[in-house]
């Protein structure tokens, strides 16, 4: 539970229960702490009853509602970080994000993953169940399904990375380092991750990143435009959030480019509206359908063709969940995975 | 040429000449005022010198440099708003009007079409042979092709219509009407004209919208809301510029929908940018390549299937044109056709 800035506590709270007939109770095996949970972490005015955090997990379905039909019992799933109908028009579109009956995990009064137990809303439209042990060797990438590998493919399918593109990722944390995957995935020929700390932007480079910028603001846009043949790359991931992030990532984006933008933003306006304009930049993006895209990234992980389990570096039980903030807090750790 | 805002003269010029081996001479036979005219037709500071207007025609080919290929004297073309080379990088992708060698007609010291003659930058990249004669009955529907119904088009593409879609159009001009040809030629199955001039919605009814929405602001929000089912429409076309028209169009967009920008953008940043997010929709648009278009587009005006000459309500003589500015500023007039 975050109760405030900087302080998560482990609490004893009630478990769980189906309250709808369309939900699933589920036991978490994995979970983690999420770059955007940072944002509250950072930012949180004091509550009364504390908010309850997590929206990535893998679990074991403990138990179902009445009219749960496709998913059972004992069943290992992966749970993405918005709940779904599977139903609805833009389920069917394929934005579960936006379904009309559903919603996101970890607000005030919803259940949450970095827990022993979570309730999952929609269970037959949100959960993909999996169909290996719950201590596999891919657990760490499988996990990823639940938000940050669908979200950096998210911020690459947006920017419209096609073969032989260059693309560069804003941001270096666990979303960019999926972003970089995805670019790759999706035959992106020179791959720019924008970053200053060296574990994250040397990870970066074993995923598929061909070049490192650790410059900011104008120094990065001069530097992005040397290495893209002086008119900037096709493709723009913004992984961030920030408004400086969002202006680079118009200022380095090609005539007729895109920028995916992931990041959750904590800005009230697009800048550079102008600039963007004249150079027919389009801009998209937003909370990923995670769910609608584990199918199509679900058989490289068991493939073995992509890793992004390798964006975590420290692993915790609940007890170090606290710790697992701070350490992200402070660019000490990737990624932090829970095993509760 | 234009001296200030709202100070349009006609005046004796050197006539133009071959400056490249590249450049074609052109005698204008169609030429027409833009709606972007219309902006420093209100703003532009006194000029000393004055600034030649005039970027879309229909003209004779006079001369040639040494260097035209594809281009001869003689040949009737279309000229649109920019001039490209036909041969660079984004060209070749059909976006012209990032031509790294190419540019805008109708800037200072520039040559421009609302005049006898023009002269044309790299003629073989830029302009369009056609196979009718100058006096064709078709000639209004022609002419827009080098801007207003391909600039149409464009918001309609970028802002992703496809068949079945339901398309709101914001402004009621002549890129607005066009808009609403280009979206039902995708396919769109409700088109909603935005705008208040009952002239233009009743041509924008018989050009193919469905709706009209004389309201504005919140109400209009409100009102596209209710007539596409709850959630907004999957493609809005901008068209006006303003930065209310572009609030507008992304809180009227549906989750996953796109907005199309064509209008000139008055305002330096994207309004909305969290709710935008948050429902995914993407924002593209700007000077629309509208050379890359005319191949696509014109066998439906030789077939007569669309019509966009009916945007002209209007034609005079190289001596009305600075009448013609007031017409369309004080919206008497949609679109003034020049017979120089």
């Amino acid at each position: 539970m975050m109760h405030a800035a900087g302080d998560v506590r482990i609490e004893d709270v009630p478990d769980p229960a189906i309250v709808e007939p369309t939900d699933a109770i589920l036991r978490v095996t994995r979970a983690c702490i999420c770059g955007s949970d940072l944002w509250p972490y950072a930012e949180l005015q004091p509550t009364d009853t504390g908010r309850p955090m997590g929206h990535e997990a893998i679990g074991l379905v403990e138990d179902v509602g009445a009219d749960v039909q496709t998913i059972k019992s004992g069943d290992l799933v992966v749970m993405p970080f918005a709940f779904s109908d599977g139903t609805c028009a833009f389920c069917r579109e394929g934005l579960h994000t936006a379904c009309v009956q559903g919603g996101f995990f970890d607000g005030y009064g919803t259940s949450a993953a970095q827990a022993e137990a979570v309730r999952v809303p929609w269970a037959d439209g949100t959960l993909y169940a999996l169909s290996v042990g719950e201590d596999d060797a891919l657990m760490p990438s499988l996990l990823t399904l639940s938000d940050v590998l669908g979200t950096g493919h998210h911020a690459a399918v947006v920017a419209g990375v096609k073969p032989g593109d260059s693309v560069a990722v804003v941001g270096d944390g666990a979303v960019g380092l999926c972003g970089v995957i995805a670019a790759k995935r999706l035959g992106a020929e020179q791959i720019i991750i924008m970053g200053r700390h060296e574990d994250r932007t040397g990870l970066a480079r074993k995923l598929g990143a061909t070049d490192v910028v650790a410059e900011r603001g104008e120094a990065a846009v001069e530097r992005i435009h040397e290495l893209s043949g002086g008119y900037g790359v096709h493709g723009v991931l913004e992984c961030v959030g920030t408004e400086q992030a969002m202006e680079t990532s118009v200022a380095i984006a090609r005539p007729g480019g895109g920028v995916g933008r992931v990041g959750v933003p904590h800005y009230a306006t697009i800048p550079l509206a102008q600039p963007m304009f004249f150079k027919n930049v389009k801009v998209g993006g937003g909370p990923a359908p995670v769910r609608a895209y584990i199918e199509e990234l679900l058989p490289d992980i068991l493939e073995g063709t992509i890793e992004p389990g390798r964006v975590f570096d420290r692993t915790v039980g609940l007890d170090g969940v606290p710790d697992g903030y701070r350490a992200m807090a402070d660019r000490e750790s990737i990624k932090v995975m829970v095993t509760p």
